[in-house]
């Protein structure tokens, strides 16, 4: 019987060639399609929600396949979780609708970026932040964030290579928060991301943050249209794909 | 002339063979002595609160350490940071009167013990959590947890190969808290620390909280003062020192 299945997957982005199966490497795909094809004896292809770049985590990424089996989705996810040899975990396996598609159903991704502020470099969890030692203006990084929300052409914020069509995406949320003392999340929800888009905007959050640029400045880089109007990509190893959503 | 310092030291121990020095290891009293004796230029020896084991981490152990500098500490705190290639970190360095001793001034210390409890593994930060797929109970778990405060001889959780002649201990602080839904964390203050006693306690501790074992069982251990009553060790990578306090 072809059912269709939707996962929810966690993972430790850091010795990850990303998300994407590529011959020879290591990546989420590639490691969780072996399992999955094994577990089901049959040859499964995973549909993603998006990719994620090398060394990007993910909470909650979520890719769907179809496959002929009568195996119960709880069983399914026991048995990958303990097959699988790599820092890559499912915490949700359910059946869906044979329509149903973990990138094309999609109706907004959320991702977070998680900032070390202080003078002092990070010991504990290295992989999953970015160290700022200077101390940054969360009021301003959120008077930017502000001018982002809602539609607007993000050409500014991508990063070239990228065949979209597109550079128009709706912000939905997007804000940074004082976790404690001395970290920052930058959570941001949209109807879709460009190439980069999330790390190159962080760069340039973290410019106005700095005082390096102001909120108007700000405005005019993502009026510009131009990538190199904008800041720096941040490093992969501070973000996660949080969610996704679907209707 | 002759200064006596005090250091506040965050480091991830997942791949050091614990705090004390050893001929041929990874330690990060032997890291740190090695990078303080080159940037002041004469052997340094420090003084650790006390050790952590291999794969313990801290957010705050304090060390102290006497040289003839007149080394300003901000600066030593950033030399020694930059030129650290290891995750390990000073979060302080201060000057302190000369009778100050990292172990014989500290008035008590305090722990993190930290839980996933959830069914699925753990994918992101494997290195920092001891994973329990068995949902705890937390009331039980507490309950344990006032009945070891104050003072008593925690021989039931000391590990063979101490040297220690008294196994009383004073116990100031000890509660289970839950961080998020899926996350636990154990916190215990007290005057001292036998051999293993925190991960003896946490493992125990976890026992009482899958209902292997009752409140009243948990009393009749510690009374016991026998280290085959407890249960097993938990692992040391959910282990952090979090800080020493001094009067």
């Amino acid at each position: 019987m072809i059912q269709t299945f939707k996962l929810t997957i966690e993972y430790d982005g850091t010795r990850f060639s990303g998300w994407q199966r590529q011959a020879g490497q290591a990546t989420i795909q590639g490691e969780l399609e072996q399992v999955l094809s094994r577990i089901l004896n049959q040859p499964i292809r995973l549909a993603g929600s998006g990719r994620t770049d090398a060394g990007v985590h993910a909470w909650g990424q979520v890719a769907s396949f179809c496959a002929d089996t009568d195996m119960p989705p709880p069983v399914l996810k026991k048995g990958v979780n303990s097959l699988m040899k790599y820092p890559i975990v499912l915490t949700e396996c359910v059946r869906v609708p044979d329509d149903f598609h973990a990138q094309y159903s999609a109706v907004s991704k959320e991702y977070n970026y998680y900032i070390l502020n202080r003078d002092t470099p990070c010991a504990v969890a290295r992989d999953y932040v970015w160290h700022i030692p200077v101390c940054l203006d969360l009021d301003v990084m959120n008077q930017c964030c502000q001018l982002i929300k809602g539609t607007h052409d993000f050409t500014s914020f991508e990063n070239t290579g990228s065949q979209r069509r597109s550079q128009v995406r709706t912000i939905l949320m997007a804000k940074v928060d004082r976790q404690d003392p001395d970290r920052l999340v930058f959570r941001i929800c949209a109807s879709g991301f460009l190439k980069n888009m999330v790390r190159n905007l962080t760069g340039t959050l973290v410019d106005a943050g700095k005082k390096k640029i102001t909120p108007q400045i700000f405005e005019q880089i993502l009026a510009g249209r131009d990538r190199s109007l904008a800041g720096a990509t941040a490093p992969a190893r501070g973000l996660f794909l949080k969610q996704v959503h679907y209707r």
